[in-house]
């Protein structure tokens, strides 16, 4: 099972640093790749950055036609949002579908058709936080905390520690 | 047990986003209050206004000895870093403890100080992600997930639905 997610309405410079939180997270939680709607090199630049240093094969991608992106998906489309249904209720049937997820993720306003172009709207709790919380906590619950443990294989490896910092560089 | 999030080197206009997010995930994710080093207005003032609309009682204070609060906090101190041990490792025992949690969540760079001050440094997986996404995992690995069932009691309630929005005003 493959995950790429879908960036909307991302804002040059406004949601400059939010963005690339939600593309950090999409590579550091299991997702293969992002779609970004809105050409912003750099964003795009800043996390191929840390894919180069930290590995995995994580890519990103800039395509202004979204709908397009959700219609031809093959697979499973998300769309995350405070008012779809409980992750807790759709959480395993969406996994044992086993099929390839697209996970739409907004920034403050979702075009109204977004919530009829997916499978599932689904909500991680029904209280107003944030786009990078609730793609973590997606993953988290997808991959059941498994991603966590993935090796990446980059040039650069944390050497966990209680204190301090440890990276080795090979 | 209380959690009590503390937000270090909060850069004004620059994390103005991100250290909203922060607040908003403290609170839909079972934290009681949030304490930031920085003044910012206009923060605090958008966490109070989802307060204000969606209920719970999140305080959020601005205190810039952010040193005392950590040396002065009685319970368990944690700081979130890709550097420090697995949360998988040790989330069991800080639960256990049973006591309150102050959790150390930095923006770009935490002093190294802080790495000696708390109790556990803990990773959230060791790849860099977002402050934003460690804290909602830690703290729904802290709670078991049960914290994206509780009710805030505010005036404004999503009504969960698997397509299009439902808000009800009481």
């Amino acid at each position: 099972m493959r995950v790429t997610v879908l960036r909307l309405g991302h804002r040059v410079e406004r949601d400059k640093r939010v963005t690339t939180h939600v593309g950090l997270v999409a590579r550091a939680f299991g997702a293969s790749g992002m779609v970004l709607t809105t050409p912003d090199e750099k964003v795009v630049e800043s996390i191929r950055r840390v894919v180069a240093s930290w590995g995995g094969d994580f890519s990103v991608k800039v395509e202004p036609e979204w709908r397009r992106v959700i219609r031809e998906w093959r697979g499973t489309k998300v769309h995350l949002t405070m008012y779809g249904e409980h992750v807790d209720e759709r959480i395993d049937e969406i996994r044992a579908a086993g099929r390839d997820v697209l996970v739409v993720v907004g920034a403050e306003k979702v075009p109204a058709e977004v919530f009829q172009l997916v499978d599932y709207n689904i909500a991680i709790g029904h209280q107003p936080h944030s786009e990078v919380a609730a793609l973590a906590v997606f993953l988290d619950r997808l991959f059941q905390g498994e991603e966590l443990h993935r090796e990446f294989k980059g040039r650069l490896r944390v050497v966990p520690s209680p204190r301090g910092k440890r990276v080795v560089e090979s």
